[in-house]
């Protein structure tokens, strides 16, 4: 199919705030699966197998063809991708000679990842062995689409107040022919960063500051391979990066060891999230490493794996701090700092979940 | 009082995504007044005249001071400001060096604007006068405050949904001694495409482009003063940018003439995004123009002057577009085109409001 800006998805440029916004007109068929604001939904997972896509054995989508009863992890398209694969090249795709009215074809794909048969099983609480399963998908997985794509999205969101539309833990990835803006950015700032400083690593530098200049005091926890961080610049009120001590462009470069480490320090970081609220702690999170594609022939040796939490809590489980208004048309804004966020992260648990004590 | 970063508003800077953010470590002592989620208050606006503090009459904050008992609008300093403007001049309170751990002072006002004495009346139900009243105090406001500072960002949260922590008909000021992300990058690429263009204004050639080439086909309304378009940009699903047609640097330069439109404008507008999904349209939205305090001095002749709506209903009165994990980590996604979007808004009547038609 040849490109049709009405039909296929594509960006479109923002010359005043010099970025892109991907536009999906073809998920307008999908049947809306759209949190409704307000409803009793709550906490409770309480799907049934046979309604929920997600499940084993479940009938799904449009093709109509039930899921596997798969046991560990299940990989599969999205019905419903905001991406295209399949438009044909065409001399309309791109128009960058236009400093108005911008726009390129996004060919690229998204799948969905479910990381446990069990609807009600989230990650804090699967054993390492499931959780390790998980890392091996993500891995797999980019490892695929990093041969075709420019850029390789994993991401979950998790909770009804990050809109996910179905409790099932899973995460999604989107991969694209196209650097979206976040890797953009990230890909000139470590850059320029690594040219002024004859060959260091942004991140690598970072960690290293903040393990003994700063003497941890943003650091939530860390082990052998792996450190957990509340940024200096975090912008939500409980975010954290996750990254690997060593230098490591890609989740795909994880040593067998690393990835045990990863296991063991994700689990803990969520038992610690869980805690904080006693909740099932909502967030964004998604992980950042080198571009792939084409771009693996660059050299990439400025860029450090790393992955990112955006929770939205801020005092309980049910308040959220809100990026309206100044944030939208200003900058980001917080109140807590940085270093009590990590205190206070520090100082729960990272054994045993909330959920668990209370039956002891 | 010398900067204590422990204590007082400063900004940070992100060296991964050249970004900053605001941190108000002095409003931790602010009494708690973040929405709870899932509460039941739905869209009725039903305060006491006597617990409000926004009301007239009502004793609000800290002072203890009851409100006059003011008949069109009403400005007061917010009681637990996210800036402060009383820190001294420090050595400590800019650290440019630093590559990873950059922060500045941030110094800079907090007011708040109510724009009618009735908490049940919002601005697309006032009348005409009414809204004068709001835009005079607008224009005064803004004038003040831009003689001392760089940035005076006026901008109103409406609703729950949009983290409003009181449904009486108000907006916000926040002033800063510096430019803040968004205004810093359209700061840069407006001067770049002036530059660029011989002296040409990246909005007002847009506006030009929008009403010929593209034959309106983003615009919901215009009148001889001013456009309301879907921008061929826009992110929200129904997000509108609202602009003069002359060339115009900042709020301070309407004409009264210019004045009148706004208000006419802006009420139609409104009307319509109530009618949409018949409810109280929750939105962010704010002015941008060009820099005032000492940058006023430079040329600032590539800024034109508007305002963004950014609402985030999708579908229906409780539907709304989540910016959750692949719009925060890799770039913003919408599924209906601006185009669509413009010419749903165009089709609604901008005369009648749903809660009036009922009565009829
Ligand atoms: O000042 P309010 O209305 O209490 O708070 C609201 O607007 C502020 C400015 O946009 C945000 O920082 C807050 O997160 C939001 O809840
Ligand atoms: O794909 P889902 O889970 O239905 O949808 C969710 O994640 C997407 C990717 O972050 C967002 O674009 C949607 O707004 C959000 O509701």
């Amino acid at each position: 199919m040849n490109f049709d800006g009405t039909k296929h998805s594509h960006c479109r440029y923002n010359p005043l705030k010099d970025e892109w916004v991907l536009v999906s007109p073809q998920r307008l068929s999908r049947p809306w699966q759209g949190r409704v604001e307000d409803d009793d939904s709550g906490d409770t997972n309480n799907n049934q197998q046979s309604t929920n896509p997600l499940c084993p054995g479940a009938i799904r989508g449009k093709a109509g063809q039930p899921n596997p009863f798969y046991e560990h992890t299940f990989v599969f398209d999205n019905d419903y991708p905001a991406l295209l694969s399949d438009i044909a090249a065409d001399e309309n795709e791109k128009n960058n000679d236009d400093d108005l009215f911008r726009c390129h074809v996004a060919r690229g794909v998204c799948k969905v990842i479910c990381f446990h048969p069990d609807s009600n099983l989230t990650l804090p609480r699967m054993t390492l062995d499931d959780i390790s399963h998980v890392i091996k998908t993500w891995i797999d997985v980019y490892q695929d689409l990093a041969s075709k794509y420019q850029w390789v999205q994993i991401f979950e969101n998790r909770g009804d107040m990050m809109g996910c539309s179905n409790p099932h833990p899973h995460c999604q990835v989107w991969a694209t022919d196209f650097l979206p803006n976040e890797a953009r950015v990230k890909h000139r700032t470590q850059k320029d960063y690594f040219t002024k400083h004859n060959g260091n690593v942004l991140l690598l530098d970072y960690i290293k500051r903040e393990l003994n200049e700063f003497k941890k005091a943003r650091v939530v926890i860390d082990n052998e391979h792996w450190l957990v961080v509340v940024p200096y610049w975090a912008v939500w009120p409980y975010e954290t990066m996750l990254l690997p001590k060593r230098h490591v462009l890609r989740l795909s470069d994880l040593t067998d060891d690393e990835q045990i480490g990863l296991g063991q320090i994700m689990k803990q970081l969520l038992i610690k999230y869980d805690n904080l609220f006693n909740t099932s702690f909502p967030y964004s999170m998604g992980w950042h490493g080198a571009p792939t594609g084409d771009l693996s022939n660059e050299d990439c040796s400025h860029w450090q794996l790393h992955a990112l939490y955006y929770p939205p809590l801020v005092r309980s489980a049910t308040v959220k701090k809100f990026m309206v208004g100044y944030e939208m048309l200003a900058q980001a804004q917080r109140d807590i700092t940085p270093e009590y966020a990590a205190e206070t992260l520090r100082n729960l648990s990272s054994e045993i979940h909330y959920k668990d004590k209370k039956n002891t």
